[in-house]
């Protein structure tokens, strides 16, 4: 690399040994869940360059499964950390937080920067109109047993409870299926962007040997500091007076679409605004009708309970309002830096007030 | 007719006798249930077609009119019988599930199997707009006695509840009057089919009497396989397991609605994909409008009282997120496969919910 | 004037002398709460026209930024007066009735109205899409506190939760600025009008001593009007049987936003519906974005004590309905007489139910 000095987020690798030195030396938990929080980013950017780089080497149709199951690996990672830990609410709280921050902040975030370069950005509606509905089918679903659990309330309703979150998980994952069918292999067109084509810029090509053992490495990389970071939240919570539904909204979610986010904005403020919606849209259906659903039934394999789809009330009056209007701002093709304002405004009173309600 | 042997639902009609039979000597609920209920599909069908044939006799704004008001005949025959048993719960539950029905598994259904026919379908985008707007309208409008019923905790509050439901079933039935005002007589352009002409295939032309002749007796015989249809129902609820709302949002909905739900779907195997959504959404409105708050006017002649408009909590939230999901998937005038799986898949998981709450 | 007996608003200033009249000789207090009602709606419509003429010796920006910032003048000296009275549930039912008033009734008429003159009145569909989520994200902002309300529980949380309150009128207030900018500094070509340039009538230029004068002296006598209205609001609900919230939704609501409403339908009937439009969206943006948050602040200072932005429930769910609803009805640019039919049924509706629930 000729430009070492150039300001990358790979500067922030040197967190891994300040993280786990904090640690080892009994610093505080806030410095701790801090620093490992930020070297969990370039390793998920790590892993999103060597899925790409894998991925020039498959089929475009394998290439798109790898991009798209890859894609929140991260969110993946330290969501299964945190189950095993039995950390069930920070979990849930965070996946919600994953896609408040996918729809609200980082597409927040792109179209101001965007907007402040450029006038209008034309983008595909279409697309974002598959997006959209699909965020509402899967925020419906994903709420389903929440209702279940406010409605049912008799004792014997809890095998039935369980019961009802696998199916569910199951279903989910159908949808998930059809939806890479629908996108990879029978309408791919959908997805395509508006006026010439996007070029990605690859600066280089890796060997197939480097990126598998790269992806190998920065996963358990992930893995490794995902407990770092898990395993001092409770007790930056404490610290900072923060709950863990706080904590698992808003920084366990940015710290693990972090990466992504990033990508999303400096699409948007190239004016590809196709690819930059497309990360962040995309991310946000990855987490509802992937990594929820796997969640669920990897719970019941790790951890020390099922992990059910109980979202707390306010959490899940915030997912409809925000797909509710991502889909308003976001469906006519177009964005300009007041839409931005718009989506982050939202973000900061959905914080502000979940910062607010420690028991929400 | 030269294929008698070609796969038809009137061969359904066996079920009227077996019904009969089975209800006469004993059966056990369920079996009665299940035989009644298809042998109304038919019913229904006949019911429409001698309608159609009527029409075709009248001018086109009588004729649309009668389509109209026909068109949910075998819901308002089912309803009313259930009205007499002053089965209110279920009754309500039916109607909701009528529209669930409508909106995700029948419109559900059709893009499904058109879209695996075809690439894309199209269709005119401001029909559906005009569609989901009132439908927006009668779910809000409905819902309100329910937000009545649980916001008003006064003794006092009963008599002015039946005053609230009947004042509001009049404002629903001018919203319905307004709706073909506009509909047939200064709007009619609105609803009419993208590209060509769509001819409707009539196979031969009745005589007026034999078309009236047939809407009477197939009135007649569907009040009929309705009562033998509602007296099983609750027995049958009980031997499976299930509660009243499931067989009523489930079993009831769909019977009533099937050979309309039959015409929508074939019809976008045909590519006709504005009759199709024109037959889905239409009865959706039609039931909203003009089915239930016929039914609560009714109700204060028929039954032992009337029947006011409170669903249950769970209820109404899905008809507005169906509603909002509705008019999300299908307001772009384009439809394609994986559409079809996502209103098939928030039906899905919607039943599995009311199945699982017994006492939603 | 040369056609003084043309049926003009200004005859209503007859109401002043009567309302003050009544007052002062002790007559009931519907008769006094109407009269000064009467009375403030000429008062509105001279505070407006002088802004008006005002803007026209200041350059757009500035003349964008008066209009903008006088155009809800009434709505904010009804509410000043009822804060100093500690009147806080009326003030917030007002300003949620003039959000409803104006999306729902003065849309609706104006739909209606036009509607019945031409077959289908067409506008700039981008400036309802900006206008609709621009709604939302005010009405989501707006509940929040409400929300927090609901589920802190807590002892402690009361000076947290007047904390919430003044942050996130900061909040909005940002979002309000910024609206102005877009609106009248970077993107003044989102508003612009469909078709052929929409030139204004002036009757005649008012010399700007002459503005400023009459703004001055409408102001004063609407803030002493707006004072005889308020005294009798409370004992006319009494006298009536209407609850204190019935009042200021609909009552206090219509009357502060009178003047307006009745522009926006007269330029419907002119097919200016762009302008019509623009009147009622702008309007309910500028209640819920500068009003409100205004109030919020002002309230720390004037009146006995901070006003937060607690909702009933009931109000905050029509809120949201009408938001979407209008959004769903107005946002393909163009409009006929049934969709104004729609959003007045559901203002009919939702004011029925306040009326039957007392206690909402």
């Amino acid at each position: 690399m000729k430009n070492i000095l150039k300001p990358s987020i790979y500067w922030l690798f040197a967190f891994i040994p300040i993280a786990i030195f904090l640690e080892r030396s009994g610093a505080s938990a806030p410095l701790i869940f801090f620093s490992a929080a930020f070297s969990i980013i370039p390793i998920a950017r790590l892993i999103g360059n060597s899925t790409e780089q894998l991925a020039t080497y498959t089929g475009d149709a394998v290439g798109g499964l790898l991009n798209a199951t890859f894609g929140n690996f991260p969110e993946l990672i330290i969501a299964v950390i945190a189950l095993k830990e039995g950390l069930h609410g920070m979990v849930l709280a965070s996946l919600a937080g994953a896609i408040l921050a996918n729809l609200l902040l980082a597409m927040g975030v792109s179209f101001l920067v965007g907007g402040l370069k450029f006038y209008n950005q034309d983008y595909n509606a279409n697309s974002v109109r598959v997006y959209s509905s699909m965020m509402m089918m899967a925020v419906i679903s994903l709420t389903i047993p929440s209702g279940f659990h406010m409605l049912a309330l008799e004792k014997a309703a809890s095998e039935n409870e369980n019961m009802l979150n696998v199916y569910l998980a199951i279903v989910l994952l159908v949808g998930y299926i059809s939806y890479l069918i629908f996108m990879i292999k029978t309408h791919p067109d959908f997805f395509r962007s508006e006026g010439e084509k996007q070029e990605e810029e690859h600066e280089e090509r890796w060997s197939i040997t480097r990126a598998l053992v790269t992806l190998v490495i920065a996963s358990v990389l992930a893995a490794f500091m995902s407990e770092v970071l898990v395993g001092a939240a409770e007790e930056t919570g404490k610290v900072l007076g923060m709950s863990s539904v706080f904590i698992g909204v808003i920084f366990l979610a940015v710290v693990g679409g972090a990466a992504e986010s990033i990508s999303a904005i400096s699409m948007a403020a190239k004016n590809k605004m196709d690819l930059s919606i497309g990360i962040a849209l995309g991310s946000s259906i990855q987490i509802a009708l992937f990594v929820a659903p796997m969640l669920v039934i990897m719970s019941t394999f790790v951890g020390p309970a099922q992990m059910n789809l109980t979202f707390p009330k306010g959490l899940i009056v915030a997912l409809f309002l925000s797909v509710i209007l991502a889909a308003m701002v976001a469906g006519d093709g177009r964005s300009n830096w007041y839409k931005g304002v718009q989506l982050i405004i939202v973000y900061l009173i959905m914080g502000m007030m979940l910062y607010f309600i420690p028991t929400m």
